[in-house]
């Protein structure tokens, strides 16, 4: 029996999903691609298409499971609080859809695709490619960051999405 | 003509609200209090919980727009994320309910009741008392918050809740 899983890159300006069905170790891909939200537009607008975007896409391809890109804060704290607030949106979401929800850090999901924590982009989008069978990748790195995120997606490993 | 303002000092745990209605210089306080989520909770179910009181407000008290306090990112970055997921969601649904929203940093708002941006808790607590001629303020620190940000609310002043 498969099990259907959305993988979530979150972003303000770019969100990238990715959906697969798993059985055993085989992944097959489902569907995957970004809901963008136009810059000049205010943050609430933008907040309700990502969230729209996202509505339609879990009721279009009924999703069992999620697992979320968890925030990474390095550079820029102003993008990072555009970004949280997307993921609050992201989170708000799932769980109004009744999705249980997993976490993962950027270095987990690296590690889950490539074996490595330290892989680079290339090398993550080439094993996503490779796993899933995609012969020629079209779409933006954050689709195939979504679809890595999807593919390490193991109800045992990861962080429960929880309160702080 | 007096106006209907909705201050949010945005929270995981507690959310601080307060409703006003001002005509010229005139202010009236029509309600205040908190919105809280329990800390044992996943994230997703702590932010349907705000977003479900924040809808709650919004149908029952009408407001006309919107004031929310900007994040200020200082010492806990983990924090600073659990409040930028709620904010992302109190901005939506304002955002869904068609309802103009400001921002103010903390600086603003204690400017904004005091005359000072360097006030204590203690004194915009007794300004935001005085102005709208509450005798005893009964509820959290946060609560009081949202009043002094709904207060601070300007059409001309402030910065418009934009993309980043």
């Amino acid at each position: 029996m498969s099990q259907r899983i959305l993988g979530i890159d979150p972003g303000i300006g770019i969100t990238g999903y990715g959906i697969i069905d798993r059985e055993g170790n085989q992944c097959t891909p489902v569907v995957y691609g970004v809901i963008r939200t136009l810059s000049g537009n205010p943050e609430g607008e933008r907040l309700c298409a990502l969230s729209d975007g996202l509505i339609q896409l879990i009721e279009e391809y009924r999703p069992e499971v999620a697992a979320v890109e968890r925030l990474f804060f390095s550079r820029n704290v102003t993008t990072g609080i555009a970004v949280a607030q997307a993921r609050g949106v992201i989170l708000l979401e799932l769980a109004r859809a009744a999705i249980p929800c997993m976490e993962y850090t950027p270095n987990q999901v690296k590690q889950g695709v490539t074996g490595s924590g330290r892989a680079g982009k290339a090398q993550v989008q080439e094993m996503v490619c490779r796993l899933l069978g995609i012969v020629a990748f079209k779409g933006p790195d954050d689709a195939a960051d979504a679809l890595a995120v999807a593919m390490t997606y193991s109800p045992g490993m990861g962080i429960v999405s929880s309160s702080l």
